[in-house]
């Protein structure tokens, strides 16, 4: 029976409870935002006794729906100070999900100093200490745990800056290889789970495929049709499945909207040097990988392998990670690139609002752009403590008035991510009103935007845009919820099948009986949940907005700014 | 005729321009306030080019009004994202009076870096390049501009802290002696005069006493009968004329209410070491003052001139700025106290803001608490522009967001001065709710809350806290509007005669027909006219409330939280 483990780091104590009706059907984002909601004082402090992590996975999570290990982990970001749900691939979200476990919901926070583990396997749940691994990088961590509790055990962890409750610490999780590096990152969840006094979550469970699904032959039926509309679709079936994320790169820098020099121009003239057509050459030759699964069922495979010149392994370099500490920097060095990613991934920090963060101090002059060691000497005294350290893990916004910089690309305290609102206008009105704080992924406008893929909408004309962004982050929503990588979408948007058959496979899971419409209903309540969180929180309009920067600098090549209008912003969410 | 002097650093010119009626009735922080809300975007960036810095002595400066030389510097805040009234004795005040400038308006931003001086004399207006004082410290261009402009001039300026554009940098000027010891402190708007590459600004005028009055004999007559209300009045007359505000020290101990330890205790054993009554020994022992005016005319003479062992002086040391590097830091080193205050004076820093984050850093683990060796050190990488001192100068939140502490006592982004809200409830009640962010002044209800002024209300008590600081929050702004320094509260509360006298002397100045309810109604449009710009800048209900651990936290010796409901907060401003 599906249940919910809680686990309270006061009394150090963990219980399985009852799902009650309100939770049954709900999943991934749906389930830890309605949590939250519910049982997370909005005003509270994120690093204080109030707040709540809860770990989830996505509806179809641990079938074998195709690509649908998708994990979410949710509570009140420390470095918005609003709702989160971060999500990532890897192995554990399949690993809770064949456990029959819903939701881990973590709460309280110990009196004294100390560091926990939290072991969970079919024969139930253990807390022990974890002392010895404090302080240490989540890539030894996860090492030590798959040592210790054997291989195919699934390890969330945070590493230092989690533990040192860095605003933009993330949770890490490990893929098949036992890699550390599937990041539920954005928004300082691992500040969070620092907090609790939680270092890490091993999940024992040897099954994958096996959750509970009421029909199983019309659940195998409508999975196999679905991965069919993902193979036949061009960017699910053979642009990520050949260069990864990191294939945008060049579509991008095409495209003009990819932010250079913190977002000073719209196009870098060595992009090409860390696109995925050179990441996919360089990893071959070095005898990495230019395709992989972020976990098991995937068909996209858009992750990669990339062998480090120092022998170690930085995998993956996704596109985002590879333009925040590429063209974003100035820099235009691979190994660069894979070194501050991999650096990221150990010390547990987002990468995104990593090289945001760096782009804001090379903007303070207190780094040279285009600098890679010294981008790789100040992201390394993370892990220290330093006082630069501390700024870094701080994020954009804390760094950017730390500096008295102006020129901070983030929207609720999170960084923006890879690309330009003002010549991809419907992902700078994504960015604007999100309750995620800037987040690309919730509502991706760069399908029609940019892909052509769902229509056209001209990315530098304001017309259409606010419609884009709604429909998308109405989707997205819940998208987030199936555990189905968002990444679906592509296929789904271009394919008037896709979305009837990921209705098909939830009502052959759980003997619904939903229908389209209820998705999108689903979607939208998501969205009004995490807004309702955010006004008791203290958001208002002038949270939905981008920095001025953008509304006053034209941004070359277009020479556009974003110019859609306030009014036509607080029109996002009229549902 | 009264005249605005708008400066646009943009195009680095400056002219005068005639006072609007909706303006010539409105002075010191009723205009600086009205002015904000009527020409600055509440969303704007408070360090670009759409905000604005405001300079407006009150409406009785410049007249032989006692005490009445306070002058308000206004705009939106770079610590608090709302709007700003800082004000400051002084001798600006006066002098801008006697030119007849009811405002400086500063607006814009150079396109170049560089910094410029404002030189004002009742010939004209000039701008003078400053590249020359760039990175110098407050007491040594006050020194060089007092020695090229002659000794009695007035200079405005900020230290480095301000050039670096530090959200808790202040904007000084000088007393008769020339030290550049009087900060608009609060909230950072030396940072926004940073901003705008203003490093300084002279004011040249002989006159003192001789601002425009419509009935002369009308207004001496009411001056004197002031007068004699302010020396009548014990803590007017007697207290503050002894000790300086610095007779709180001890008091305020005794009451179990002066925050030790970063807030965590109400008493401090050492207390009596950085005592007013320790000041005044040991300043006049070494050949200083125990007593001082910090502008001409002014009867209470509250400030002090403390020698230092290095040779150098410290004038004045305030009651708050003891405290918040005293007790707070568990320092009892007076001398040790006072370095602090000259660090902060020089490097342009508000006081209470680096000793509220200076014990966030303690907190932290970064300082120990009573270090007071360690504490200089951290405050001298201020001037320095190191990742520590940067972090300093972001004051007590931001250093907290850096450093994951949550412990951190501040409202709006502001740190809370030297009265704890746990046992001093009527000024807990201001801290929450004053559009300033936390701030004594704004509704100092140690009055009737500690000092038995203007009657009684149990500070340890929820009643009547609430209508006591709606009250004196009302009466505050009206007075900040007036010049009046706000200790002449303490007569006004307890005399009768005392409001009625300033109404008599606002009508003989202006010819104006004001009743004692009309400056109640100006106390306050100006609190609404304040919390409607808040409102649009994206502050809400949530943000007028005090940080967690107030009420979660018991402080000894009266073991009592912060229990008034957030409904009751909601209610102090019901007008």
């Amino acid at each position: 029976m599906a249940k919910f483990l809680r686990v309270d780091m006061s009394a150090k104590q963990a219980k399985f409870e009852e799902v009650s009706d309100k939770y049954l059907t709900l999943g991934g984002r749906a389930l830890t935002s309605q949590l939250v909601a519910d049982e997370v004082p909005a005003v509270c402090d994120p690093l204080g006794p109030f707040n709540k992590l809860v770990i989830a996975p996505g509806l179809l999570s641990g079938t074998n729906a195709p690509s649908s290990g998708r994990l979410s982990v949710g509570g009140k970001s420390p470095l918005t100070g609003g709702i989160k749900e971060a999500n990532a691939g890897g192995i554990t979200s399949q690993k809770l999900a064949n456990l029959d476990i819903k939701a881990v919901i973590i709460e309280g926070k110990p009196a004294d100093k100390g560091f926990f583990l939290l072991k969970i396997t079919p024969d139930g749940v253990e807390m022990l200490s974890a002392d010895d691994l404090a302080g240490k990088g989540t890539y030894e961590v996860t090492a030590i745990c798959r040592e210790r509790y054997g291989d195919k055990v699934a390890v969330i962890t945070i590493g230092p800056a989690g533990e040192m409750l860095m605003p933009s610490a993330g949770v890490s999780n490990n893929d098949s290889d036992g890699n550390s590096s599937r990041y539920a990152g954005r928004g300082g969840l691992g500040a969070v789970m620092g907090s609790k006094g939680l270092k890490a979550i091993v999940v024992d469970c040897p099954k994958t495929f096996d959750a509970p699904v009421k029909d199983p032959e019309r659940f195998k039926a409508a999975a196999k049709k679905f991965a069919k509309i993902l193979l036949d679709h061009p960017v699910c079936g053979q642009g990520l499945p050949s260069y990864g994320t990191n294939v945008l790169m060049n579509i991008i820098n095409e495209a003009g909207t990819l932010p250079t020099r913190n977002f000073k121009f719209g196009r870098f003239d060595k992009a090409g040097e860390v696109s995925g057509e050179k990441l996919a050459e360089v990893a071959t030759a070095r005898g990495g990988k230019a395709t992989h699964a972020c976990h098991p069922g995937c068909v996209m495979r858009c992750s990669n392998v990339y062998p480090m010149p120092d022998g170690k392994v930085c995998a993956p370099i996704e596109y985002e990670t590879a333009w925040c500490f590429g063209p974003n920097l100035e820099i235009s060095d691979l190994d660069v690139v894979a070194k501050l990613n991999y650096i990221c991934n150990d010390v547990g920090l987002d990468t995104i609002e990593a090289g945001c963060t760096l782009g804001v101090l090379m903007e303070a002059g207190v780094i040279p752009f285009g600098d890679g060691q010294a981008a790789i000497a100040a992201l390394e005294e993370v892990a220290k403590g330093t006082p630069l350290g501390r700024i870094i893990g701080s994020g954009a916004t804390n760094a950017g008035k730390v500096y008295g910089v102006t020129r901070v690309p983030a929207v609720k305290g999170q960084g923006i991510p890879a690309y330009d609102p003002r010549s991809c206008k419907g992902n700078g009105v994504t960015y604007a009103t999100t309750p995620m704080g800037a987040d690309h992924t919730a509502g991706y406008a760069v399908t029609a935007n940019i892909l052509k893929v769902g229509g056209f909408v001209d990315p530098t004309n304001k017309d259409g845009q606010v419609e884009l962004s709604r429909n998308l982050q109405v989707a997205t929503a819940a998208i987030d919820a199936t555990g189905l990588c968002l990444f679906v979408a592509f296929a789904v948007l271009d394919n008037p099948e896709g979305l009837p058959t990921i209705v098909e496979m939830l009502n052959a899971q759980y003997g619904t009986e939903l229908t389209v419409d209820d998705v999108a209903a689903l979607g939208q309540n998501i969205l009004k949940v995490e807004r309702r969180f955010n006004l008791d929180a203290g958001f208002t309009k002038a949270d939905d907005r981008l920095p001025e920067f953008f509304s006053t600098e034209e941004l070359p090549p277009h020479n556009t700014k974003f110019d859609i209008s306030d009014n036509d912003l607080d029109e996002v969410f009229n549902f």
